[in-house]
């Protein structure tokens, strides 16, 4: 599995994602999910990916291959809008492709998360769903999941608002993959972070989180703790 | 959907269960997934559900029905472990008589935990699964889910263990039962909770939290508080 997590707050993006694939328990592999595209001070796009690694993979190719082609493409393109059509049909025509000839019950759905800004627009976000087609976020859903989305979400469900500090939405986004990664044996360090501050046109602010991490072992630490303490400090449920 | 979680600890068992039941956004009812069999000084026996409502219910009325028959029966059963075997084979048998006449492409399984205490035996815990076999709790493994169990997962994976006296367990059900009613449309209010104290045979201990309950909401406002709290005092992530 996967889970991936971005957010679209007043003042930029924030994106997270594990790097596990597996096919069953035994085949575990590091993959990652987390795919830049950017012309300087023009264009930085970001996307993440779930779902059949095959389907991702090709998605993820072709749509670097065509980048300077005459084909639609993700630098071509005119909006943020139109970048999202492109990894929707590109995400049809590869399952198209694939599953004509599926001799099994194989899912090749995947799902991805797009985000990022171009020059003369906001910043903006989507996901996409497997059958090409998209949701754009708003203010009063500021947050896409996928992959493997249930055990992280109560957090994000209870911090993230549109206000939220970039700073402080990329705590929230590791404290739910923490969340994830202690439940979910299919989900893995290490985590890609990107944080993207609106009008910046810079996705260098992008961190590869280890298990050596300190800082991500002191926040899952701290967090743990810090929830022990909030279930010490309920009060007690008085029935009669 | 449904969410029920009950976990065997030192002390006894804590049974804590929603009773929304959901056939499409549009066909939301309340059904009680939380039956007791008991027999005064002798035995208590609780059994939560989830799955399938028609073979759930069919599989409690049978095992009701059967109480005092020639049949395997709950009131019968020499141990915990046969209790399990009952509502096993039960569960098999309705299924078998369901779905061998299907139309469609339903899913007739059900989930149940059964618990409780017999005579001459410890209090016993476990998770039936719809093919009718099951597991059995142990001191490093002291809960089970069924139904929607991953919003409610990472909580109880922090604070559950063997030596948690019942009343932070039931606590800590409750809290598991609201982050999964905050995350998901299908689990709702009421609830059932009860905590068995072993060795009491005593069923007594059990409470409908409805919306107006104030120890419910209480408990909430002080979980969401809590967490926020912990949140806020997170360490700041200093990535060079």
């Amino acid at each position: 599995m996967t889970y991936c997590v971005a957010m679209s707050l007043e003042k930029g993006l924030v994106f997270a994602a594990d790097s596990r694939t597996n096919a069953g328990v035994d085949q575990i592999a590091t993959f990652r999910k987390l795919h830049k595209f950017m012309i300087d001070g023009e264009r930085s796009i970001v996307i993440l990916s779930a779902g059949n690694l095959a389907t991702t993979q090709s998605v993820i190719s072709l749509l670097n291959m065509r980048l300077n082609s005459d084909q639609p493409n993700l630098f071509g393109a005119r909006s943020m809008y139109e970048v999202a059509t492109i990894v929707g049909s590109t995400c049809r025509e590869v399952i198209r492709r694939d599953a004509g000839q599926s001799q099994g019950n194989v899912d090749f759905g995947s799902s991805f998360i797009v985000g990022g800004q171009l020059h003369g627009e906001r910043h903006r976000l989507f996901q996409i769903y497997p059958e090409g087609n998209f949701i754009e976020s708003t203010p009063d859903t500021p947050y896409f999941q996928i992959g493997e989305i249930k055990y992280g979400k109560p957090i994000l469900d209870r911090v993230v608002d549109y206000q939220l500090p970039l700073k402080d939405a990329a705590k929230c986004a590791l404290i739910s993959l923490d969340s994830t990664i202690r439940s979910n044996l299919s989900v893995g360090l290490p985590l890609d972070v990107l944080i993207y501050k609106s009008g910046s046109f810079d996705l260098s602010n992008h961190h590869d989180v280890t298990n050596e991490d300190s800082n991500f072992r002191a926040l899952g630490e701290a967090w743990s703790q810090g929830l022990r303490e909030a279930f010490a400090q309920l009060p007690d449920v008085e029935w009669e």
